[in-house]
């Protein structure tokens, strides 16, 4: 696999650790160079996936990184990934799947990221930003819908300089998390560094929704997970 | 003047101690209780308007209040308000009237304010969001037109829960500054504590865009400013 870039600018990739922005990643990476961004948004793991990040932008030859401190989340509440107070429940699937929003989900998350990403954009010259947002799997958070980053992307028109022109890539928003692994493992996506569970910084968990899902796509993809079994 | 609530449930009110935010908490607090949202993004003179925050917020009796810090925007750069290597330049209205967009614009900013009330909102059960922005005499902000407040009013439908119902509503955005002085002095507001140089922490520069314009504007409204000669 080779990361050479074909484009002359670069693109912004937001890139948390896990498996979905790793794919992400690796898919921006063939088309030119990436510039990451990584928010700590009080996350319980947030430890683990800055590892998982730096790793990931090592592995794909990432000169420009950025790392922000957005723990401001922690005060506004209201989710299981930051407030303390909430437990972060095992799995429910079936209440995903049928259109119910769990309780790890933050509110209005996505936006907080994508505006630091459009802000850095602007300033560093790039045109795409990069997001392993994807609708099927997502535990039916509002912001993983192709819907929203269109109005994302009406927004950045509005609400940018007249000459700038930063857009919105979701490459991943149409497929089922098998098929992501799939096409990570077919371009060479370091899925080995990636850090998926919610709750545990040096095993996973097993148990949440995001390890969950992570071993029933790896079974479905008819792979075996990388980072299952280290110590 | 009264600010007894006639809504139930609480304004989310964007409220950085500027005269234009002090006028819109004050229009809000009308309604019915304001919680209020301040964000510390790097600002040169942040210790000095946040006072004028707390002050306003006393005034107003809002009793939910945040400050939040998105300091990160220093890291992003782009802007002579959070960048120390790039000095905030006199006023150049004309350059502004024409068009031009100066060199204290932080690329995409009302984005992180807007999102992170939005947020609170949710969390706290708030259904409007109060934002003094203004498209006259802004210094060509592009995130300052009605265009822009309802491209967000969008991305907030398509990126918050089904039963969620927030919008933002930007009381001041058709006034010039003469005419919000005129409306803060009728109701009230409490302009006495309001902040407006980007430059200066004890006594106003009276050279910068945000002191040219006060100026101006107190002498068009034909009010006198009541907090020119404090020490």
């Amino acid at each position: 696999m080779s990361f050479s870039p074909t484009s002359s600018t670069p693109a912004v990739v937001l890139l948390s650790g896990g498996m979905d922005s790793c794919v992400t990643a690796a898919l921006a990476a063939q088309e030119g160079e990436i510039a990451v961004l990584h928010s700590d948004y009080g996350q319980r793991t947030e430890k683990r996936e800055r590892r998982a990040f730096a790793e990931i932008a090592d592995r794909l030859g990432a000169r420009q990184r950025l790392v922000i401190d957005q723990r401001y989340m922690n005060a506004i509440g209201g989710s299981a990934l930051t407030d303390d107070s909430i437990a972060v429940p095992d799995a429910d699937l079936v209440a995903a799947g049928a259109g119910e929003i769990p309780v790890t989900y933050v509110p209005f998350r996505n936006a907080h990221f994508l505006s630091a990403a459009v802000s850095w954009a602007e300033a560093i010259g790039a045109q795409r930003i990069f997001i392993g947002a994807v609708e099927q799997d997502s535990s039916g958070y509002p912001d993983c819908r192709p819907a929203y980053y269109e109005a994302f992307n009406r927004l950045i028109e509005e609400g940018t300089r007249p000459e700038t022109s930063v857009g919105i890539v979701a490459p991943l928003i149409g497929l089922q998390k098998a098929e992501i692994i799939r096409k990570g493992v077919e371009i060479g996506a370091p899925l080995d560094l990636t850090w998926s569970c919610y709750q545990s910084e040096d095993v996973a968990c097993g148990r949440c929704d995001s390890c969950v899902l992570r071993q029933r796509a790896f079974e479905q993809a008819g792979v075996e997970d990388p980072v299952n079994g280290e110590p």
